[in-house]
């Protein structure tokens, strides 16, 4: 097992990640708050996993209860804020309780803010089983659901109580989302690191192929790189918008297909492309930095270009995305493989061609 | 004017009370942030001062959008919070955006949580216009939602960036809303100002009567009281519960009444005469205090008797109350006028006597 810990003070927490750490109660128990204890998970990871963290929490003489959502998107919803306090209140579970998400990115960032609005705030331990979640969901505090108008328009930075990332939880894990996961991790490498973006080029088919070691790599290097810019910038005042490299775009491509045709990972893997291209146009990064980027990306199997729309459509997306301020919309690029700027002064003739040129064309 | 100041570092802000100050651009230019504003009201305030605020706002080159609830404590919703934010997205509304409560407790509680939450946090200014928003609840950040099964349920700690309390404002407010904010008054006496309370017993008169200087007073003693005790327990750790005396009663009383028949206050004033009986059983007061407490709630106009239920419904209102943990129900006593304390070990058959005492009784 390795252990890492974000450092935010009063505030910080440890992030384990190993092989069969869902059924050590020793990790849970320091994260624990007196009271009882209630499980959120989804339909999806339920029969897979539930028992395991059950058994785990009774070995401590917690009292748990369950909340199973339907798996999806869908389930991110201020209704379902509603189900699991409902569920909480109905239990008279006190603020002495804590939650524990068990699932993916959805189930993290709704249980997560059900635990910060919940009495004013309730202890909450992330227990991630998809790699999307742990290499970034949920690391980092950032909660909450989508309103109709926009996704993650309603939430709140909370810190969890710890990260508890059993590995072998991904042995279940589909391939589609498994490589939805690893645009997120070439993303720490780009912004922030650029020898595991080295390493990514030279071992993506150890990681494809799921190789333990590989994989334990990958998940540690992707929570340290996030710990540190969260460590340096909790609230997103400033740096920690490097780690939306790729979204800005990847929004607009999720937002432009009803969020149903894109998984977040590969919305995001357009993105990044999009943003070395925008990159390379402006002069920032040289045109090998851009094919070393298009490649591992492609490598991946993730998609590389993004669905056909009017041009406007993409930049009102863009617009309405809350990045946005004062109108401007402010883009992360990068000024080199391992090394991200944030700046609000793009052309607007730049991104175009950028759309343009990564846009799924009928008859190409 | 009079301004205070809550003490919360980087978090702490003005509080500002005087005559006609809803005119004042220059109390609000500080507190706003770079965006657009919206203001949030109710059916009965946007009447009579939506305008003049949009004025104010208007002469510092701001775009208004107002969102109207309508008036009543069922406005504190969730279903609220997604129509405010669906509005501000519609709106295109950034994180660069404030919002403006323009009301009494309800409009606090829910435009601060919609602050909270918006796009993870936005700018929020408290403009209360109700003795009770004055005295309590625009002050100290604590903001939220009712659940059906429970009141303030969900919501979040979080300041705002300035309180400005018009009170030209209170000339509007009927007669038993006006008496119902006296019942928080006569609490921050109790607990934390033994001279205050005796000036209370020697003014109410003048109070009720609305007299400037009597209610300037009686205002900025709150607030100066409100804010020495949150800037001490942001969180409610511990010694903030103080500010919750006759609260456990008094919830229990909303909601043993399905939260229509007592206005807050008058539940809490109830409250406050309960929780002095209780301190006199448990001879931490004398009963010559406890009389003293008695004939000021009564001479306020406020309630002094509860309403016939059973006993165990009313204990069982208490369990579910968010103050209780471990299942023990926590009660504020006081040790004497000016001196409270905190404690989980009351005997129930104290508490039952107490309700006892304190009840409606048909052919009483």
């Amino acid at each position: 097992m390795h252990s890492l810990r974000v450092d935010l003070g009063q505030r910080g927490y440890p992030i384990h990640i190993g092989t069969g750490i869902l059924a050590d109660p020793a990790l849970f128990a320091p994260a624990l708050s007196t009271g009882p204890v209630a499980i959120i998970t989804d339909s999806n990871v339920a029969p897979l996993y539930l028992e395991a963290l059950q058994k785990t929490l009774r070995k401590l003489e917690k009292d748990v209860l369950t909340v199973t959502l339907a798996a999806g998107e869908a389930s991110k919803s201020l209704a379902n804020i509603q189900e699991i306090t409902g569920r909480l209140l109905s239990a008279g579970y006190g603020r002495d309780c804590t939650l524990c998400a068990l699932g993916g990115g959805v189930v993290g960032d709704i249980t997560g803010f059900a635990a910060a609005v919940y009495q004013r705030g309730v202890a909450c331990i992330q227990v991630p089983t998809s790699l999307l979640a742990m290499v970034d969901s949920s690391v980092g505090g950032k909660t909450g659901v989508n309103h109709p108008l926009g996704k993650n328009m309603i939430g709140a930075f909370y810190q969890p109580r710890a990260v508890i990332a059993d590995t072998d939880t991904l042995d279940s894990l589909p391939d589609r989302e498994f490589r939805s996961g690893l645009a997120e991790v070439i993303k720490y490498g780009l912004i922030n690191d650029q020898g595991f973006f080295s390493w990514l080029e030279d071992h993506m088919d150890a990681v494809l192929a799921r190789e333990a070691d590989a994989l334990a790599k990958v998940i540690q290097y992707s929570c340290k790189d996030k710990a540190d810019v969260v460590a340096r910038d909790e609230l997103e005042g400033g740096l920690r918008a490097i780690l939306n490299l790729g979204h800005t775009f990847g929004h607009a491509i999720e937002a432009a297909t009803g969020y149903d045709q894109y998984l977040h990972g590969e919305a995001v893997a357009i993105g990044i492309v999009m943003a070395a291209d925008l990159s390379r146009r402006l002069d920032l990064i040289r045109e090998s930095e851009q094919n070393r980027i298009y490649a591992l990306v492609k490598a991946t199997g993730l998609p590389t270009f993004a669905p056909a729309f009017p041009i406007d459509d993409y930049l009102a997306f863009m617009r309405v995305d809350k990045k946005a301020e004062g109108g401007r919309v402010r883009f992360i690029l990068l000024r080199g493989i391992g090394s991200a700027v944030i700046t609000g002064d793009v052309p607007p003739a730049a991104i175009a061609q950028t759309l343009q040129a990564f846009m799924e064309h009928e008859h190409a």
